[in-house]
């Protein structure tokens, strides 16, 4: 028996390897596997779902995540999925397993966290499971939202013209890590020396405890903006605009100049002598939203500072390029999280 | 600062520590945690949703559970718990994480368990998630169902009088996990020993591959028989019948020779020396359907063999109560899945 390793598909090329052959039985089932969430019909309305798995050690660290926080960001990136689809989260659900080494106050403090996010986010918790696990802590949560079926916004629908926006600011998650992950080591080495994290609460912040975008959800449905496509930006900006491509059959046009990278951030990214650039594009977890409108709604994003415009969409044969601040122009490569010390 | 074990508080006792202040937000949120699933109001009709985490080594052993039969019950556990509600199993979300330990054969293996499921009872897998783990096999599966609303059934709305049914027979699944933790320890000792479990494939199919009762939803359906209250036998008869008298504020009597035991699971009991009404009692994972209904709907139920009257429904001060086969009374206690050794 011949021996494939899940390394060899990575994680989409597996999710897409395991589902092409679905085919869906109930008339309800409007969108499956391949998008932010999934859509469900009820009875002219939609529901939509999304879920995540988190994994110590995997997805994060508790040697210096703290467990509240943990909490509140299990919700958030949940969140965060509902809004790409352009709809209003209602409901989650929250299971957990864990090992013997937690107490009942370190869960009291994770679900502190959880009912926050849940509170700031409109959000019921509705059900779960809690499990014993033989080693860690395993999160799995499930969103629902919802939407009336005419603005349901997908990866799919971007088309030639429009234009390439994106919320808040970029790359200040990665770097946040950075700084979290040197503090440890330098911890390991010696307990004695305290961790110097003072100027940098920006940028750890962002890892720690970062927003869904509900403001410009909000902003966006006030001024009668549907996108032509959306998503979050949670594997980074470059992974994401390559997935609109591929999904839209369309390319794109990055302008460097254009990303929105927060001065906190730059000076951060200076510190490790990596550039701002590359964390905008290819540090993961900033959950910003990726969305394309048409050149018509133009006028209206002014409204909203917090709005960048960073390029246009363009034939598929164009490609997915970034034009530099110096003029050159280059082809977006997904790198992802670890990437950076080639660059 | 004080600590508290998560075994002090058990399972159900520490979700109801952690969720016992939520206040629901949304009027689309009809029913939250504390059932077997949670039900969603939309737009006149009710969705109900559900989810299980499974995690290696805690909730299955893959030195004796096939992927293709794992695959097949994650689906299954969750179905039992959209039937328990009265619901029809419409959608379902799946997330995996995964050593590297795994191939891409094995998790194929693992999703085609998966397909046959979702293809028996009718469901799209419409999400998901799949993601590394240090260590073993984590599976979350989220179920979604549909019913109208004047059909949902609760654990909370047993009366007095209501006779207690339940589907199938019980006990098998922990006899069927007896011999295979048995083979397994002989198999350790010595390799070159063969299992011999050639006599002991219905308790074994019991464990490794449960159904969830689809026919007894539709036979309950077309015999227009709303239960008074419902919910799956998954931790042992004794736990369910405690929650359904507890939530409902009832009683009950249980006849100990009532209780649907195989002749399989019987004789395989004794093969250990134990009490197959133990097992019938306190053996979990059977995902039978345990039920109540009101007396003027028992001539219904005779048409159907799958379904046994266990006993009946009493007022809270008689406690819950089973009498022998020898005309003992005996307070019915949850033991669950370990009590075995000291009876």
């Amino acid at each position: 028996m011949s021996r494939t390793e899940i390394k060899d598909y990575g994680e989409f090329g597996l999710i897409h390897h395991l589902t092409k052959n679905i085919e869906l039985q109930n008339a309800s089932s409007i969108l499956g596997v391949g998008d932010d969430a999934a859509v469900i019909d009820h009875f002219g309305k939609q529901t939509v779902v999304t879920t995540d798995l988190l994994i110590e050690g995997v997805h994060f660290d508790l040697s210096y995540t703290p467990l509240k926080h943990l909490g509140y960001k299990s919700v958030v990136v949940n969140v965060s999925d509902i809004y790409a689809m352009n709809a209003t989260p209602t409901q989650i659900t929250l299971s957990i397993g864990l090992s013997s080494r937690f107490s009942v106050e370190a869960i009291e403090e994770f679900y502190e966290g959880v009912y926050i996010a849940c509170e700031e986010y409109g959000v019921d918790l509705i059900g779960g499971d809690t499990s014993a696990s033989q080693k860690g802590f395993i999160i799995s949560v499930t969103a629902i939202g919802e939407v009336v079926a005419e603005k349901i916004v997908k990866r799919s629908t971007a088309q030639k013209g429009d234009l390439i926006c994106c919320s808040g600011d970029l790359g200040g998650s990665y770097i946040g890590l950075l700084f979290l992950e040197r503090e440890k080591k330098i911890y390991l080495e010696n307990p004695q020396i305290q961790p110097d994290l003072e100027n940098e609460s920006y940028v750890i912040g962002r890892l720690l405890k970062p927003k869904a975008r509900k403001d410009i959800h909000q902003f966006l449905e006030e001024n009668n903006i549907v996108p032509t496509s959306m998503m979050d930006i949670s594997d980074g900006l470059s992974s994401e605009l390559l997935h609109i491509c591929e999904k839209s059959g369309v390319g794109c046009m990055i302008h460097e100049e254009k990303l929105p990278i927060s001065e906190e951030s730059r000076s951060a990214a200076y510190k490790f002598e990596i550039d701002p650039t590359a964390c905008a594009l290819s540090g993961g977890e900033d959950y910003e939203l990726l969305f394309t409108i048409k050149q018509a709604d133009y006028d209206k994003l002014t409204l909203n500072e917090q709005i960048s415009v960073i390029g246009y969409v363009t034939d598929a044969e164009e490609g997915a390029k970034i034009k530099t601040k110096g003029g050159n122009l280059h082809n977006i490569t997904a790198q992802g999280w670890n990437a950076f010390k080639q660059q």
